[in-house]
């Protein structure tokens, strides 16, 4: 399945050489993308946060479908050889009409792989899903988890204020502590056997969840599942760059290159300059 | 100054039939909407949430600019005798561009109201304005209060979790204390006179803000400060409306009838049903 660039003027590079392409609503994406460069850190990466529009969690199915295909079309155009769907809201909304639009290309989403590691970590288990209100509405989380594994029982809890508890950076503390124990409360759930983090800025809270989530549940962070699945897909593929060179990346942004990169700093674990985003139109 | 409708086919209205037009980033605007409701219970008003891009406060002053200038031009189009511009952060960035384009029609905003108001409940005093990230980097609520007040002091402090807090329902309890409590510490100014609510939703946490603040400080709400603006300005054209019977009400949004319906209600203080809302795009 060879993929060639979209512009016959640029060099015609071989799957290897192109990279992989991460598309996510906003910044919560890179949690996915460090994954992604933590399993596979010789393949060349290019991030799209469509921040101009973020956050899809509250918006329609309507306008989130039509945000992600022009995303996705956005990233083909730079030339890539795999799609990451690293938001889950699009993830649950868009993967399909993404998939049927952008063939041959492979597109991989945050929902399959985190509902395949809950299954895995816990069959016949409980699962709570924890996202954001578009994700929940959807219950892609529920499908996904019980089209494998009927027996399963799967709870969904919409956080918005997880979100902006990670974007403001207090992902530990009392205040944090109190908010995803008020959410863990409204679940309902009080004893699942794990918690999907089905909502890429919620890895930043991890530590908070385990902290106020009971002893012994398992915690499933949907950026390595998906990174994992990549790496599989790759591999399938025989489109894993070979070398020891580490790969590059590129961060591109629709909107607000200064707040990408003071936020987007912490989601992907180490600093960012304004200068080092490209502002892009979709 | 007369104004038609745009719409030639329409029956040609007095400047005192046509509504005020709203406009906001969602539906924070809506408490500006009712104040100037109760002020005004004759006139007609017209509600344009921009639902599809909100959040502003996180956005780049360009984007902002952009996307207010389209949303007045959707009002406009429906035919209004005002524009009220009921987002701190459009105020902030796009007020001067907006009266500019949209001359002769007046256009008020809500950053010089809410300044007005601080400086007369205060004079020479110490204002804390409460926020959203883009509104505090322009600084505008400073230069508002300063160029009326050269002895005032104005201390302004980014709250982008008390959003969150409004929008979730969250408006009081521990939590919500929590919040109020942390960023007035970080404000760094403990004893304010004034503390201007510079975010549409922040009236919904007022209760809250005065359980926190020390006793005494005055908090100034733009919505009812920029309901007063535009009564007086209405008054000033001889274009507020005669007769007794109620003004009627629409509601537009760009995205989300559903979650506008749920969430605007609690800021217009009424309960809001799915078809109450109007979808346009811009």
């Amino acid at each position: 399945m060879p993929m060639l660039r979209h512009n016959a003027a640029m060099t015609i590079a071989t799957d290897h050489e192109l990279p992989v392409g991460v598309f996510d609503s906003g910044v919560g994406g890179l949690t996915v993308l460090k994954a992604i460069q933590d399993a596979l850190p010789r393949e060349n990466l290019v991030y799209l946060g469509d921040t101009a529009r973020l956050p899809y969690g509250t918006k329609s199915p309507v306008s989130i479908e039509r945000y992600a295909m022009q995303a996705a079309a956005k990233l083909a155009e730079q030339g890539i050889k795999l799609l990451v769907v690293a938001c889950n809201t699009a993830s649950a909304v868009a993967l399909e009409s993404l998939r049927a639009h952008m063939a041959p290309l492979p597109v991989v989403g945050v929902v399959e792989p985190g509902a395949m590691a809950a299954v895995a970590a816990s069959p016949g288990g409980r699962h709570l899903v924890l996202a954001t209100e578009a994700t929940v509405r959807l219950g892609a989380y529920t499908r996904a988890v019980r089209s494998r594994d009927s027996a399963a029982r799967v709870t969904e809890q919409a956080c918005e204020m997880m979100v902006a508890l990670a974007e403001e950076g207090w992902s530990d503390g009392e205040i944090a502590r109190a908010i995803v124990r008020r959410y863990l409360e409204e679940a309902g759930d009080t004893a699942p056997d794990t918690i999907i983090l089905g909502c890429t800025h919620f890895p930043l809270l991890k530590d908070t969840i385990r902290e106020v989530a009971r002893d012994g549940v398992q915690l499933v962070d949907s950026a390595s599942t998906t990174a994992a699945a990549v790496s599989r897909l790759l591999d399938r593929h025989a489109a894993c760059r070979a070398g020891q060179a580490p790969g590059s990346l590129r961060l591109l942004a629709t909107d607000g290159a200064m707040r990408f990169a003071r936020v987007g700093g912490r989601f992907l674990g180490q600093e960012l300059q304004q200068s080092d985003i490209e502002l892009v139109d979709l």
